[in-house]
């Protein structure tokens, strides 16, 4: 039951807030502390996990997802457009595969390999199909090995670098490993490979295999999967014994394009409210998992940040747009369509942040504001620095996968810098499910985004345009 | 090309070696130093995964591993006797599972469930039933709530205690899970249970089910599987939103009783060649993986010992027989042919060892043999303290599986000690794959088991009988 001096003050503070200066350290640290007290986001992020699960383009998943997310918005009283967006529709099939031989294969036996496909695989005939297996270490590799390309499956077998991801390099780590895995395909098909297989991106060795983006275009379509690290290391260690022979089994389908939506959710600015600061997740996962790193922490810490902002009643002067984009796993549909609707007035676009780098510990922020803007940000980073969030780090291209266009148009990017040293263990795996996201580090995750989406809606100072337009 | 002097110094080694005071501290050095340079085992062990992989008995892979295992035996010069078991046959099928029905469920949507089945589970209709989940955390909840568990599928939801198992006490963590996994699946299905789940037992969180055996038996067949901590979390936490109901397929085959076989390589003693050292591993495996660690380690470290004794030209007094052990993992009927066969003339069975604990770094040897005995040991374990495996710890009770029956009329039993603190985030499961033993480890292994081998086979104190028979 509230008492008569707690309505008046909820009056008082909801009144109170438009008068006061809007980037007081007083208010930040307030917004910080609601975010580290709120259990909402999290409650947001088990629904979409345990209620919704894998929400890959196209799937019941991600259109259930798109439902939920909208109806939570528009139930936090935020203005909620559904933004038409066309998606690819890649469907999983059967995925199986065997070493029928190699030398020293005893009379009548195979081995079974774990694998998945990648998207964008095409399918094998529906009993499967038999070719050797060239293992190869680089492109170079594979161009110097081209005559035994023809008819085969062409394995990449390189080892994800989890020293360099420990070191706080996962980012580029994962860029090493999935070039292969992302381009690979188009190159073997066009060499004439009957199949391509990938060591699975990420340092687990726990036999599960990493799915992810392929290049494939219905021009080259071939079957194209990722096979386990442990899988991949057997059969480089056959492969040196003699021929390895593959039956490999992999029926996914390639469905027309269907409808699917960007979730936006606005809280409207004020006196700049045609200037627009955007929070954002990515609402589609692969389908392997529920997907709670990837992306549904960023989701949900998007949502975080409306909802944090209305129950502290706190009014920017920018409107502050919580996006949860359609498609950014296999097409980035949905940040395309974004930025066709928005290039002809970009420089409405005052900043977009986007959370992609999974639940971990967050320790500050990353941005790509010219190096002049970066003093302004003191009074942020001071609010984070008692969560240990005080980090700020400025480069000239961020480059998170749904703001490349406005980046590259000159919108300023920012995102939560986190401990992304196991991320690429769980990523795009079965295994990226809700018990791997601390429930106190997404608080934090609220925190960071919260109390930079505030600062940025209300900055007095020119924020500049992104330095990689300049290049 | 040997030199004269080569050859004339192995001849005086070859010589001196029977002469020599059996067990002298060089000696026990020297078997340690040779075991420590040799790529024997892990060569066994390679040819045993990456050639055969798993070996269930019953299947054409067991089968395999029996000639491959008998055939480099023979190579070494040993005198190789396959014992005939007869072993249960039961062969996984499909294995998938769906949540059809929870609260909150947007309408159309079911939640995949990754999950394998138990050996002995019974198989659902070929289409699959499809029955409400009941969520319990022990037997005394599961009789608690009897009047819910017929017609319904009962789970498990038991956390592997992992902080145990990082104290030093991952048997015991283990036991604590098993149970469940055990005894459930025939008290659930004596209280009317349509199917059986249990959380899986063990310590890592990437999504992996961890097979195992069951008791169950032909008059209580019901289907019963494993599901993966993170699924098993989320039907707990679905469970408290409301009723949650799965479709399950399960379609596993017991079929007939197969035959199989022991491997026994006899390293024959001199003067008291009818006395036998046991040293032993257990040769099938679950069939979700090569089995590396359980027990491609301790068949490939017994294999070594003789290798190791042979390469050095070393006779014991006593006889070594290594055993690889046929049907631990789900029947152990391979221990109980071999008791039956010995059982009248116990006594002859000096001493039995066998390593199925995986390969981690060994520090030491577990033995139960009385107190008094303890002291004969001293020289053996000064030998392995330059390895780090000079831990020597007595127990009333060692109790491996396969030499249970042996230890229970009388024979001392010996273990290696490894560090088993990740043993179980793999045992059971797809990822029990050679990448994880590494080689350094399996050659302290060896010494462990060459020089304790060596030493019981020849020494002059009284050894006396296990104390477990005193009960
Ligand atoms: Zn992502
Ligand atoms: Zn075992």
């Amino acid at each position: 039951m509230k008492t008569v001096l707690t309505v008046l003050m909820s009056c008082m503070l909801s009144a109170g807030a438009i008068a006061a200066p809007a980037n007081d350290p007083a208010t930040l640290g307030q917004i910080r502390d609601a975010a580290m007290k709120s259990d909402y986001a999290y409650e947001r992020l088990a629904d979409m996990t345990d209620l919704i699960g894998p929400r890959l383009s196209g799937s019941p998943g991600a259109a259930a997802a798109v439902e939920q997310v909208a109806a939570a918005m528009r139930k936090l009283g935020a203005t909620v457009t559904l933004q038409p967006v066309k998606v690819p529709h890649w469907v999983r099939g059967a995925e199986t595969a065997e070493l029928v031989d190699y030398a020293g294969r005893p009379a009548g036996l195979s081995q079974r390999v774990v694998l998945t496909a990648l998207g964008g695989s095409g399918a094998t005939p529906a009993a499967g199909l038999t070719a050797p297996v060239i293992v190869v270490r680089d492109f170079d590799e594979l161009k110097a090995r081209a005559a035994e390309v023809k008819g085969a499956i062409v394995l990449f077998d390189v080892k994800f670098d989890q020293e360099m991801a420990d070191r706080g390099l996962a980012g580029p780590a994962y860029g090493n490993g999935s070039r292969y895995r992302t381009l690979g395909p188009k190159i073997a098909s066009q060499m004439g490979a009957a199949g391509f297989l990938v060591r699975s991106v990420g340092g687990a060795d726990f036999r599960i295999a990493h799915t992810g983006a392929t290049a494939l275009s219905e021009a080259d379509r071939i079957p194209a999967a990722a096979v386990t690290a442990e899988d991949s290391m057997l059969i480089a260690r056959l492969s040196k014994r003699g021929p390895v022979k593959m039956h490999l089994t992999l029926t996914p389908q390639n469905l027309p394009d269907a409808d699917s939506f960007n979730v936006i959710a606005d809280l409207p600015g004020t006196d700049k409210a045609d200037e627009i600061v955007v929070v954002s997740g990515h609402l589609d996962s692969w389908d392997l998992a529920t997907g709670a790193n990837d992306d549904g922490t960023g989701v949900a810490g998007a949502m975080g940040v409306l909802q944090t902002l209305k129950a502290l009643n706190l009014k920017p002067r920018r409107t502050i747009r919580m996006i949860a984009w359609m498609n950014e796993e296999n097409g980035t549909r949905g940040g395309a369509a974004y930025h066709a609707a928005n290039k002809d007035s970009i420089l409405k676009q005052f900043a977009a942040m986007e959370s992609d780098s999974g639940g971990g510990r967050p320790f500050g922020i990353l941005a790509s504001v010219e190096a002049k803007a970066e003093k302004h940000f003191a009074p942020v980073m001071a609010a984070l620095q008692p969560i240990g969030a005080g980090v700020f780090t400025r480069r000239d291209h961020v480059g998170a996968a749904d703001l490349a266009l406005l980046e590259k148009d000159g919108v300023p990017l920012f995102q939560p810098q986190v401990d992304t040293s196991t991320y690429f263990h769980y990523h795009h795996t079965p295994a990226d499910t809700l018990d791997k996201v601390d429930p106190e580090n997404l608080r934090r995750h609220v925190a960071v985004m919260s109390t930079l989406s505030w600062y940025l809606a209300n900055m007095e100072q020119p924020l500049g345009r992104a330095p990689v337009v300049e290049k």
